[in-house]
């Protein structure tokens, strides 16, 4: 069951990867209201400001989202704008609609000019596969991915079934600033433009703004938010149960990419308890969640957990080592200012583990974070030296 | 030539590391001036607050400074500060010296036990050798260190000489904030602690301040620098020449530490120029040069470049991607908001070199700041996977 009412989707190969699927379509023919966050990247794509803007253009009704993979059309300048527009005004041609109806997005590699011509001829094929299946769109949108990531929810809000759809993308350079790579949560809930960001903002707060693989914050980074408005009314009463719903599909989907993350041998959950505000709980997560030397300690299967105090205490904070504790799943490693479990046979066996989760109580405020990361590996460098 | 006037040191091997040295001693008989910058990892060592003590209850004259390698003596608790007592007490008895005459820091893994009693039992063998080459002390206080790092700078003032004498030690968990891991510059000149001190901050700020391998920032960092107070009296006319001395140094140990980097195979030059503050410069370099996508580009000879400027662009800044230009070499890559350079046989070509040198000029102001580091290898995941 991967449909939704109002949507429909398609996915191709056009010719911009040698054989696979490259060139996504989601659409929705009575128009969706769509919200979206965006990268905050300085050398964004122009796919980021001509979203914006077509969004803002349009009262954030859309009836097409056309999505390419293989390259980014990032530090494209003019050009890249020009290709930009070039692609939605075949894809608009093709299916009848008014000027901004459609936004792009673009993932790949960086700095290298849009196959616009290839992306253009491959419109028709694409329009015409269009299905209620949304299985070539997911296969359409991934680059290094070694799997296709998809989340599905129904509740029911007032006697009625809400559906919500998610999908994304990762694998490498992420550590989103306020959306993901690129992700799309669709719903067939009737949900006005205010509260559908209202809801998207919450919901990536705590998935998608909390998780990393390499802290490489993506120069496309997008995720969407789109209802076909087919269904239930959403309004004050039941908004909560809608919230809520939204949010834990973008959970679920945050944390397929972390399982995906580039070279990925373990799921890290790092949850830092009792700081003493959310920011700083956060920027500890990262901290710990970015060092390499933690992240390939968990390669390694070896208990160093040394490191993570200290990538912990690297950074500005209100941290008290006096008061701080460690536990490493269900282990205490440090207390009142020092070691307390050496057992390194038992931690050695927890390190085989393929989840590893991390503890870090600061017993200062009440502030909760849990974020999530994987590991560092051999294949993290291998893919990314030879990728181009 | 590895000497300094005043100075003598000791290396030996006491049983903390298997077959390496890993005890070192500096000793100035007559009682050298001495000042230091330290960790701000909130997770110190206990050797930190208990050397800034000492300094401070002696008013920064000292004889001694005894350092051990293989074990980091940190999350160690009250413990930890006994044994530096413990070593130190040894120490002072050995050289029938008073109280608060010697300090002792440590470098190796963090959360073990210090193996007080192989130090101490160590400690008469240690005086014994004492000589006035620098050699022995500069292998023993090496952990994952592949080479010795020295740096040796004479210059005249008033007619005489001065003598500046840097060892130091990386090689991992290499982003000193305000010092590195540890050095210990040494000068037979005639300087007051004071002017020790703007010396010595003024000369970190654009040396061990300015690299990093892997952003991680040690829970042992110190760098001192001793006078032994034999030569020239530094004054406000010929200070000027002393501190660019010790700086000179201090560069030249901090470059020795990245091409020491763990799993090197690049050195990395990187320059962030015309920046609108310095600060921003630095950030910039550092967002730079901690991006496992840039680190894994270079090691892999690719000229990725997008994510140089991806990794510039996803920190706060002011950056203007249209007044933005960048270099490898003395290519132009990018200028005016897009590529500009994309001859890939020879940005290859470049990319095989041992030394890659990225200017990043930002247009914005006359804020410059060169900053070194290393690449991501196979050998550094393999290095820190194993290193317990």
């Amino acid at each position: 069951m991967k449909e939704i009412k109002g949507f429909k989707f398609a996915g191709i190969h056009c010719g911009i990867k040698k054989e696979k699927k490259d060139l996504g379509l989601i659409y929705c023919e009575t128009g969706a209201t769509c919200v979206g966050v965006f990268t905050k990247n300085k050398f964004a794509s122009p796919t980021i400001p001509s979203s914006k803007q077509i969004l803002s253009q349009n009262n954030n009704v859309l009836n097409c989202v056309i999505v390419n993979s293989g390259n980014a059309n990032c530090l494209t300048g003019a050009e890249g704008m020009k290709n930009i527009n070039s692609v939605l005004a075949s894809l608009n041609a093709e299916l009848n609609l008014k000027e901004n109806s459609s936004l792009t997005l673009s993932t790949g590699i960086i700095g290298k000019p849009l196959q616009v011509d290839t992306i253009k001829k491959g419109i028709n094929k694409l329009v015409l596969s269009l299905t209620e299946n949304v299985d070539d769109f997911v296969k359409a949108i991934m680059t290094t991915d070694t799997f296709e990531k998809v989340a599905y929810k129904t509740i029911t809000i007032d006697g009625q079934a809400v559906n919500i759809l998610g999908v994304t993308k990762g694998s490498g350079m992420i550590q989103p600033n306020m959306a993901t790579m690129l992700a799309f949560i669709m719903t067939d809930a009737n949900v006005d433009a205010k509260t559908l960001q209202e809801t998207l903002n919450y919901s990536v707060d705590s998935s998608f703004n909390a998780i990393t693989v390499d802290s490489d914050s993506s120069t496309n980074d997008t995720c969407l938010l789109l209802s076909s408005n087919t269904g239930v009314k959403i309004n004050n009463n039941n908004v909560k149960a809608f919230k809520a719903a939204v949010k834990e599909v973008s959970v679920e989907l945050a944390k397929l990419i972390i399982r995906d993350g580039e070279g990925a041998t373990k799921f890290i959950t790092i949850n830092i308890n009792n700081a003493s505000s959310e920011i700083e709980a956060k920027n500890i997560f990262y901290s710990i969640a970015n060092s390499p030397l933690v992240k390939t300690a968990i390669f390694g299967e070896n208990p160093n957990f040394g490191r993570i105090l200290s990538s912990a205490g690297k950074i500005q904070s209100n941290i008290d080592p006096d008061k701080t504790t460690l536990w490493l799943g269900e282990y205490l490693l440090y207390e009142n200012g020092s070691i307390t479990n050496q057992d390194k046979p038992v931690l050695d066996q927890y390190m085989k583990n393929k989840e590893i989760n991390i503890t870090l109580d600061l017993h200062l405020g009440d502030a909760c974070v849990t974020g999530w990361t994987s590991d560092l590996s051999h294949d993290y460098v291998q893919i990314n030296a030879d990728y181009n």
